[in-house]
């Protein structure tokens, strides 16, 4: 595979300017800092191909759906990310040519993530028909102290000629969304005011009314330059100011470019021009290098929470922190109404929404790196949604809650019928972060105050979404699609079984518990949910005889009824030139064959672990991954982890590869759209779970770790209740090391070792 | 149920102005020649709800196409039959006021479709607000022997004014379709000229460019009035032509407008003006009288081959005849690039398209009361489409041929992945159809020269698209959708199961027909076709080992594997609130139930209706049929047909109200959008084939008939070879009698009757 950007262990590099491939590298090059992100567009006008955009969390788009046959129960709206208004624009014109990569003679061109720092910078040379040579270097950032505030630094330098420039930072609200169902703008512009101290635009969002304000304040510095003329541009959704420079040949205009962006999900319409001002008046008092500064400790900060340290292979190490990069920037834990889209800040598709990829991939990342807060508010967000699941349920003619596959503000955004309606699963997937969840932090109290409502309402559905089979006396599950999206509409999908058994069994154990340790809520929550003995027998029959399809010539469970009816060849018998088969086959021809898209039952023996002896999963992993195209971003972690587990060390570092490396090497050749955000908290697991066979059972972080064959060492740190934790691993030494906490316990393979405070233990292996 | 049109023998009467039901009247009210349609709306201005409709036969638009989520094989385009120029419109400004049956009171409104000779006629009285009454009277037809002309007499009498009243008919390009993706408009003007001697527009679609010239001569008749001031109108997509008219109170107007419609399907694009001129010109001169003397005699000539008369039950004889009179409207035969679409000229949905609708339901009607040459342009349509059935196979991945869903030109049209990848019995449909054609006329070299080829292979995509399941060996056909399209992404349904084996037993034997008969020919396509033995033995394999889901309790066929795993409750038991399912059930809750939308084991029953015993079909019948929701207009005909042959004879005569009156009654609420046109000939089968128990055996007609209850006796006409047979059933009397043709040999019940020329023959039973 060809390298598409340079190894370099704290950045990524574009070396040259690629003009046909400028979207990859746009996503590549995103930054974010939680609050809003944008992808690594260039500053200056660009003719050449490019996907504009800028995102504001949670600032979102109701569109008309789009189908071809509508279905009762369909949902009215798809709710898209919103491309917001691009506050990062400035148009340069050197001696009266419009400054364009496309059009110009490009001398030299490097952009830069510098992953240290959460900083882009490019560096270019261009030449215009005249012969006259301009250097210009630009850098940028998302305040990650400061959620509102960016800020640029854009210099021009006319190497061989006396320049007259004309720099116009500008904010411009009349942008539109690639990914529109209808051709529909989405913003109206509310305000805007250009003056000679600052210039802000206030855009509101049509339906919605998502309100927001982006100010900026513009300085041009110097040496030996001289500010000609500066002129306040205002016209219909636009605010900019125009400068016109003369700058001596060999010397440096630099336009400083100072942004706020407030918004009404935090702040009332009313004051949100003030703050916004407010705020911008902050940061242009700081200056750049303070501001940059500040950057620099916030993400050193970041980094000793969260950094993985590799050694002896840079490949692996620039990837994994590209990865944990990338989270950091998306989501930061602070607003339970937030959420973690699949694209995060990079891209339009997926529309931005939440999916089950949170509860089953990225609450692990979080649990581990950051302090239990956050996690807890991505599991208060599926609680504020309950009484939309509820609706949701009540609307397929259901009991109980059904959470949505895809949502902004917990109502149901998807409208394939054979995912919206039945890909259940995913409200397993709910019940299982709560469960791993306290598991993890060891917060008990979540449960009988937010917790148990979930568990018995996700129970209800379950309960009322099986089908009792008279002739077999089995309980079934018909008409579904489990994560193995390449299947649809299957009957008796062994992991949905599995799950809503698990589901329900889960929700009773913490039945009793609440009983034993909480009695008093605990009938208050009875009361509130009225809930019978009756209903209890019901699950507890439901669990007894729930039916499991199950192949016998190979004694694994069976992915559904029927699978085994399918033509069983092996992925290694496919013509290469055939992959992915989503882009090469009819969607019948996928549905038809035996080829898994993602991990299904081996997702079920991940999840449920400790219900599977090592035997177990290694036939399944066996039957299963030599059958799975890993054409979901979300595949290849899940079965690395495994992998690991079973002792297959080539095939979990291969897939480790596969999956921290899936956007910087475009693996699957779908980057331009935007990163993979949700699939990298699974990478993340690839080493921690994988590579460090990091479990938690019985209220006790256990460790089974192993190196690559390669790697000479690699660390990471971890999160458990009061402690941090450093996990390093040699070639044939591990040390853990506590830098935080009281004296703790943990398993190491097979024993149990103390770790005090401060202090760091070595076990040979 | 409410009766919405009176009961008349040959007429459709409105009674009264239903404003809020004018577009199901406009359906009903529908006019057709084969050659182009119209629903029955108003010549004058409507500011009601009103679905302005004109369609001429191919004229289609390929649709940009809308989908949620595009899946690899997914056709471009969904063709979209196109709503035409409208040539009907007369403006009519009485004293000033427009006339507005919307707007002015109306005293009295009658719309009035007159089945025996094909016209629509409308008697109303109004009132202005200064009390002045007027009586209007409008007729208007589409020719039957002049496919280009259709004659509107529009008579306007004030009765207690002097009357200055402005007629001005004209032809309106600038038109739309509801049915549209986009809101595109599909037609652009090319010409127009508005003369004193006549007008004409000449419009073309976009992208396909079908040209259509619409042409008009208008008269304005009437004792004692006075035309003041005529004046020619031209504009954008508009030519009309303006009368001011004295009318003295009493006396009436009447205009005449006479319209030709040319098309380059039939006519170059630079004779397309000339032509419909010249054809204008021998209408007028013709004059309105003579043409509608024309038009009741080619409605005679229809009606004396196809009529069904039914003596004591109005309400039957109304619906068959509604039935009849649509089905002849629709199709006539002459053009084998023209179909027959689910709604014919009636609406827009379902986009005018063709469908297995035509095989497995019309052409049984155009064998028995058309030459065979209607009934073999049918066939020659698909014919000419393999070359685009096997790229279409091809395109999915498959050899040999596969049919599309819906289509215009051979191209599938359909995108939803479960019908168009999976609903693949319809391959077989088009097979049985030749099956068929050649059993009912004896044309045994159509088999050499057209039919062959299209049964090898469609042989070859079943031969292709079967699994073979070596743990049980057996042929599995995975991932299909049946006729029960409540099912979808099943495996092994037992209809399309059954069918593939057919197709290929048939061709097989058809193989060796051909060898035996027309052994040169035979060579020729082997080589053609590259026909080898081996193909021919995999083909015997298929079909001694393919596999049918069977019900071991209830000793029935299994509709597809698994179908017992669902809970299994009978349509009896539903609440009635809850039907149709379609209406109030999310989707995931139909595919769930076991509810079945039309036929699907039972559709297998009737075609092969000679593998099964009565014991069998009895059986079949019981457990499927109260499992069934009929909510496909296709479904209730193939159940009455089996319940008369199993006798279940007040089954079969409720099943045959629905049918017959499906539309009339407006029984699935949805005629609103236009008439169930390939449904009405299942109608027509309910009598021939279920009451009058018609088949065709060993080259033999045969009759195995009773007479519901309540009725006196009903008689139908049957083409059938060289020999036009004709059958009256009386209570206890079977006359058969031959008006044209030799002595033919039949068997009713179980006995052969020899049926001389010009004669009769007469059974007690």
């Amino acid at each position: 595979m060809k390298e598409l950007v340079g190894i370099d262990e704290w950045k990524i590099v574009e070396d040259g300017i690629h003009m046909h491939n400028n979207r990859f590298y746009e996503s590549l090059m995103s930054l974010g800092n939680g609050y809003m992100g944008m992808r690594g567009n260039f500053e200056e006008g660009f003719s050449g191909d490019t996907l504009q955009g800028t995102y504001i969390a949670g600032v979102y788009y109701p569109d008309k759906t789009r189908v071809g046959w509508w279905k009762n129960g369909y949902p009215e709206y798809f709710a898209k990310v919103i491309n917001a208004p691009n506050f990062i624009g400035i148009d340069v014109i050197l001696n009266g040519e419009k400054l364009d990569v496309a059009k110009m003679k490009v001398m030299g061109f490097k952009r830069e993530l510098d992953m240290q720092h959460g900083c882009l910078k490019r560096y270019f040379t261009v030449q215009d028909k005249k012969g006259n040579v301009t250097e210009v270097c630009a850098e940028r950032f998302l305040s990650l102290k400061r959620k509102e505030a960016a800020t640029i630094k854009y210099s021009v330098t006319p190497v061989n000629y006396d320049g007259k420039i004309e720099l116009t930072p500008y904010i411009d609200g009349n942008i539109s969304n690639e990914d529109s169902n209808y051709d529909e703008k989405f913003w109206n512009e509310i305000n805007r005011k250009s003056t000679d101290f600052n210039a802000y635009l206030t855009m509101e969002t049509k339906k919605l009314g998502f309100r927001v304000t982006c100010a900026m304040k513009c300085d041009i510095k110097g040496e030996s330059i001289n500010i000609e003329k500066s002129q306040n541009i205002s016209r219909e959704k636009y605010v900019g100011k125009r400068f016109l420079v003369d700058v001596p040949k060999g010397k440096t205009a630099v336009l400083y470019k100072y942004i706020t962006v407030t918004n009404n999900r935090y702040i009332n319409n009313e004051k949100l021009e003030a703050e916004a001002v407010n705020l911008l008046n902050d940061i242009y008092r700081k200056g750049y290098d303070e501001l940059f500064l500040e950057q620099k400790n916030a993400w050193n900060e970041e980094w000793e929470k969260s950094d993985i340290v590799i050694e002896g292979d840079a490949k692996a190490q620039q990837a994994i922190r590209f990865n944990i990069f990338q989270l950091s920037q998306t989501y930061r834990g602070d607003d339970p109404r937030l959420n973690i889209g699949p694209k995060g800040f990079t891209g339009e598709k997926y529309g931005g929404c939440t999916y089950w990829d949170t509860e089953a991939y990225c609450l692990p990342f979080y649990l581990s790196t950051h302090s239990s807060e956050v996690s807890k508010n991505l599991l208060i967000y599926r609680y504020k949604h309950l009484e939309k699941a509820k609706e949701n349920a009540r609307k397929l003619g259901f009991k109980g809650a059904l959470y949505p596959m895809v949502t902004m503000n917990g109502e149901e955004c998807h409208n394939e019928w054979e995912i919206t309606f039945e890909e259940i699963h995913r409200n397993a997937a709910i019940s299982y972060a709560i469960f791993n969840y306290v598991r993890y932090t060891g917060d008990e109290e979540y449960l009988p105050l937010f917790g148990y409502e979930v568990l018995v309402e996700t129970s209800r559905f379950w309960a009322d979404r099986v089908t009792y089979n008279k002739y077999k006396d089995v309980y079934m599950i018909l008409g579904v699609t489990g994560p193995n999206e390449y299947e649809n509409n299957v009957n008796n999908n062994w992991y949905t079984n599995k799950m809503a058994a698990w589901n329900l069994k889960y929700t009773l154990e913490v039945s009793k518990l609440l009983e034993e340790k909480y009695p008093k809520r605990y009938e208050e929550l009875k009361r509130k949910l009225k809930i019978s003995d009756d209903e209890f027998n019901k699950w507890k029959d439901i669990i007894n005889k729930m039916y499991y399809p199950y192949i016998k010539e190979f004694d694994v469970f069976e992915q559904q009824d029927g699978y085994m009816d399918k033509e069983q060849i092996l992925v290694s018998e496919l013509d290469k030139k055939e992959l992915p088969i989503n882009q090469h086959w009819s969607w019948d021809r996928i549905l038809r064959s035996c080829f898994i898209k993602q991990a299904d039952v081996l997702q079920g023996l991940f999840f449920l672990g400790d219900e599977f002896d090592i035997e177990t999963k290694k036939r399944n992993f066996d039957f299963y991954e030599p059958r799975t195209v890993h054409e979901s971003s979300l595949s290849s972690c899940v079965h690395s982890i495994l992998a690991s587990e079973i002792g297959y060390k080539d095939k979990a570092y291969k897939l480790y590869l596969r999956t921290a490396r899936l956007d910087l090497d475009n693996y699957n050749n779908d980057t331009d759209d935007g990163l993979h955000i949700t699939s990298m908290a699974g990478t993340w697991m690839t080493i921690t779970y994988g590579f460090g066979g990091m479990r938690i059972k019985d209220d006790m972080l256990s460790f089974n770790p192993y190196i690559p064959d390669g790697w000479e060492k690699y660390s990471f740190k971890i999160f458990f209740r009061n402690h941090i934790i450093k996990v390093a691993v040699e070639k044939d030494l591990i040390k853990i090391s506590q830098s935080s906490g009281e004296k703790l316990n943990l398993r190491i393979f097979d024993n149990i070792y103390a770790v005090g405070p401060n202090s760091e233990i070595a076990i040979k292996y």
